[in-house]
């Protein structure tokens, strides 16, 4: 290993590559992991030095917050290779923010922009032979931060780790996606934290999806807690609804979190002269809309599938097929995104960023 | 260190204890941990053998999914020293059984019986010099269970680590206690996981808490998250009212922990004759009372503190104080608690289980 020393991190390079004994062609999401990570320690009220080095199990104290209070928070981004060998970001900015709204949220200190972006952009640059070149072919990342603080006292932990790890992917879902529609089980409360990308919040997830599983449907699409009326994500990502031609998708709030991909779509489709209305829409609307043939389409909206086109739901044990189409909003939309992530088309957004 | 083989557990001997470097005089709730420990990993589907060690920091993956998606779960018991040196368990049975129902709604595997009470009982055995005689010392037992399983993608994992931690305690709560009613905030969801004792819960309550710490308050009582009208937990305890001579608390449900603490002291008062109403306690019924001068007593009752007093509470930015009361039933109900617990009073309840 080499140690590199520089006024803002320190980088410990691996003595050798794992690259070579990975198949790029056959990746399963999340799973592998390049070199190196970033890694930056928050202790006694300050941040530390951050480092990159060979990515490794690291020590943790068995009362360490995290496992027992739930202290963690995390982000989920891209990064691209374009045919001239360029590494972008797809509006790491955004990223950034709402990694540091979850860290408020959760009572945890807010990362510093230099530790963030010039520690993952260092990061990328290093294992950049992990990005391959090729539409479909991304390199996930993944910020996180955890509570590292010892005892079993359910109070803010005084000490904290930040790091990036990197994957590289594929897609994230496959084959056909049937959803059931919650009417018991929900995400989350109001005043809660379902606007905070915490780790709680997805276990709380497993069980119920898993019952859904059980039942041959593939996700989950949570409603609100009090009533159940309301639709508002999709498993992990946000939603959006397609009643004739125009897209409905529910307002972010405390329950819904503020996703970069869902905010992109709105946007582009709008661009696209697509109508887009943005607000609570009932189960009851889809159910009447499936039934009168209105309802064109339903897809999901994250950054791990960027758009994932549902085929079909179900609700109080009724299950609605929906039609097969031509050029939908949902392949329009995700063709002209990753385009637009991958340098193949124009970003008149301004929304990548050269690393 | 020495490493005894049984059928049924591995046990590691720590060369020396740090028992002496301990002032059990001047413990930090939750801080300070014994010689030992006990693990048991859940690999491939099985549990493998159980194995007592000396307490120290132990490896994860970054990727681990409890850093990432909040698959945590635990709980909180405590082992007593009667004056013959017997060491004793209070309802365990209960603990063990809720833990389990904590996995299952966190879609993590039951820990066997004979892992935990066997496994428990032989680390206490082991670390017995650490639990001192006398009422108001405890040894407070933290066991818990956390996916360690590797991958950055939001399923349950396949693998897991059970645990169990033991911290010499003498109370949990000093000083007086003001809450603060919750109007906006809350902790668990219709559908939701307030029901499991799962780690995402408490991060959660972290930075509602620090506003009301930083407005003059100790804890937050949490209200329902649709409405903010019905009473439901103090901080991380279950709650009780007293409207003259009558105890309320709320029924448990799946926002609400089924308080082992709490059970008991509804059984304690019924047979001491109090009278005891199980039924959603309203703020506007608490906010009347307290005017026309018939609510006597909160209390908060849980492992930890097992009854703590609260002396005023604040709601919607008026502070009603509590009237100052003599042989409370606080105080009655937490002595004969405690005596029970300490063996200083018969157990006609069947409560107390010998290691």
């Amino acid at each position: 290993m080499s140690t590199t020393h520089t006024g803002k991190i320190d980088i410990i390079k691996a003595a050798a590559s794992k690259i070579n004994e990975v198949d790029f062609e056959n990746l399963s999401f999340g799973s592998v992991f390049t070199d190196h990570l970033l890694e930056c320690d928050f202790i006694n009220g300050e941040w530390q030095k951050p480092v990159i080095k060979p990515y490794a199990p690291f020590l943790l104290d068995p009362s360490a917050r995290v496992f027992h209070y739930g202290q963690a928070i995390f982000e989920g981004m891209k990064a691209y290779k374009d045919e001239s060998d360029d590494i972008w970001l797809f509006r790491p900015d955004e990223n950034f923010k709402r990694f540091n709204n979850s860290a408020v949220r959760m009572a945890m200190p807010e990362v510093p922009e230099d530790v963030f972006m010039n520690g993952l952009n260092e990061l990328l640059r290093l294992d950049e032979a992990w990005i391959k070149k090729g539409k479909g072919n991304t390199l996930y990342i993944r910020p996180f931060l955890i509570a590292t603080g010892q005892g079993v006292i359910a109070n803010p932990s005084d000490d904290y780790k930040f790091m990036v790890i990197l994957s590289p992917a594929k897609s994230y879902y496959s084959g056909e996606v049937k959803v059931l529609i919650a009417e018991h089980f929900s995400r989350a409360a109001n005043g809660g934290i379902g606007a905070a990308k915490a780790a709680g919040n997805y276990a709380a997830q497993f069980y119920p999806t898993s019952l859904a599983n059980a039942a041959g449907f593939q996700q989950v699409i949570w409603t609100d807690d009090a009533t159940h009326t309301k639709l508002e994500e999709a498993g992990t990502m946000n939603v959006f609804f397609r009643i004739n031609d125009t897209l409905y998708t529910a307002p972010t709030s405390e329950r819904i979190l503020d996703g970069i991909t869902r905010k992109s779509l709105i946007d582009m489709a709008k661009k696209e002269g697509i109508a887009v209305e943005v607000r609570p829409v009932l189960v009851s609307e889809l159910v009447e809309a499936s039934k009168n043939g209105t309802l064109k389409e339903i897809f999901g909206a994250g950054t791990a599938a960027v758009v994932n086109p549902i085929i079909g739901f179900s609700y109080k044990e009724v299950y609605y097929e929906l039609p097969k189409i031509e050029n939908s909003y949902a392949s329009q939309l995700k063709d002209k995104l990753t385009n637009i992530q991958h340098k193949l088309a124009e970003d008149t957004f301004g929304w990548t960023v050269k690393v």
